[in-house]
């Protein structure tokens, strides 16, 4: 297994809360960490796929998601969960499997998900074109003061906005898209298995559009290539914010221009 | 059950060919047509998709597929095929179900979906558009002699579109997005069960950018209401064939003007 000798032991945040200890063939237990909690206290859906993307990663043959799938059944809280895996398929280039995260015996989330082994550089024709943005080190870090207390995962991710959204300062803007840079807190640098995480990361655009806060119903991710170190140009955008739902868009672009991953989540009004 | 007086004793040919047969509470037993073959003779995806909601439609207790996701496993051919469901979780507005379609004991197609109950005109912010066609009457039918005669599934549905796509005559014309209207060629409206079948029923655009064709990876469709009798227009676009792969995303727009499904699927290229 070539992938292995990649895993590094490395404990960054991302990798030190999204363990999972083995007790059978296809059977999990992980500890949700209180460090990625959203506004409400409930634990991020971009985390909770990240730990059930690592029973699945620990579980296939192959070390990437290339394709993700995740349905939102109920909240996660911080404490223990048992994880529950399947090899659904394994081919020459690709394996399927799922995971289903429980809390209590209560399902959480479940999870589809093929894997297979992701390059650098891809090739191929893109005719999409990363987000333009002014350096990093140019743009303005989000204020503590635009965070709720309870948002801990706002710790762990960097955010560099070329220009504020309205809704930090009370003003939502309109916007319906928006482009920024993200990475890792703690200086991790991003690789397939956090991408998933990763595009689910953002305060949504919504915000900015003053309308009120979602949760995810489903998100689904593909990825194209091992994003190479560095900050990551992020794209998100909302069109349909109909019939109670609206989808959100998401793209990763990694620091030399490649697309590393695309995302669309469903996700339905709070009342 | 309000929903069940909706459904209609119709003999239309998608209704015929995705009845599934229950033998138990979470076993369904259907027959593959071949009257919905790809050219290379295996069952088009969104058929083998239309099958799956009919057997979760049945599980469920609510009618309308929300957010679904379908992974291929393998190729599916006419014949008998086995389903097995599993009721997930059942809220209060909205049911998560799982289906496994095989066939010879081989898994085919594996769906995760939210089931809710659609309305015909949702409110809310919509901020994209219909796509700008001529009415369908003065859009040309796709001519016969593009057609691969394994083709079965071209005589299920009819396509019209402004300008006939150039690799229909030979000559990919290098668009990546293009836009037509579609309607099953039986008369038979659309409803929410068969939009996410519809999506994948279309000529991918790839081929007008002279790429060879493709195969379904993951497939994924939210939904947003029940569409108006007629024709649907649709919109199609292709940005990113890198790494040996591509996405297809897919909006559908009922005649009203309402957006009724958006997908986007990840597709290997053939070698």
């Amino acid at each position: 297994m070539t992938w292995e000798a990649r895993m590094t032991t490395t404990t960054s945040e991302f990798d030190a809360d999204t363990e999972v200890e083995q007790l059978s063939e296809d059977h999990y237990r992980a500890r949700l960490s209180e460090r990625w909690c959203n506004p409400t206290g409930a634990t991020n859906g971009g985390y909770l796929l990240g730990v059930c993307l690592r029973a699945l990663q620990a579980r296939l043959p192959f070390p990437d998601p290339l394709a993700v799938s995740a349905f939102y059944l109920r909240p996660g809280l911080p404490g223990s969960a048992e994880l529950n895996t399947e090899l659904v398929r394994a081919g020459r280039r690709m394996a399927t499997g799922e995971v289903r995260l429980a809390q209590g015996g209560k399902e959480v989330i479940r999870v589809v998900s093929t894997f297979s082994e992701l390059t650098e550089r891809p090739d191929g024709k893109e005719l999409g074109s990363m987000p333009q943005l002014p350096p990093p080190e140019e743009c303005p870090a989000q204020p503590d003061a635009a965070r709720a207390p309870e948002t801990t995962m706002a710790g762990r991710i960097e955010y560099r906005y070329p220009s504020l959204p309205g809704w930090m300062s009370g003003n939502p803007s309109g916007r319906s898209t928006d482009a920024f840079w993200m990475r890792f807190a703690d200086g991790r640098d991003a690789d397939p298995l956090s991408l998933p995480s990763l595009v689910d990361s953002a305060a949504p655009v919504i915000f900015d559009l003053g309308m009120p806060g979602s949760s995810t119903v489903e998100l689904t991710a593909h990825l194209r290539a091992r994003p190479a170190p560095g900050w990551l140009a992020c794209k998100v955008s909302t069109q349909h914010m109909t019939g109670g739902y609206h989808e959100e868009d998401f793209e990763i672009w990694d620091s030399t221009g490649v697309l590393v991953a695309q995302s669309r989540q469903l996700a339905i009004f709070l009342e």
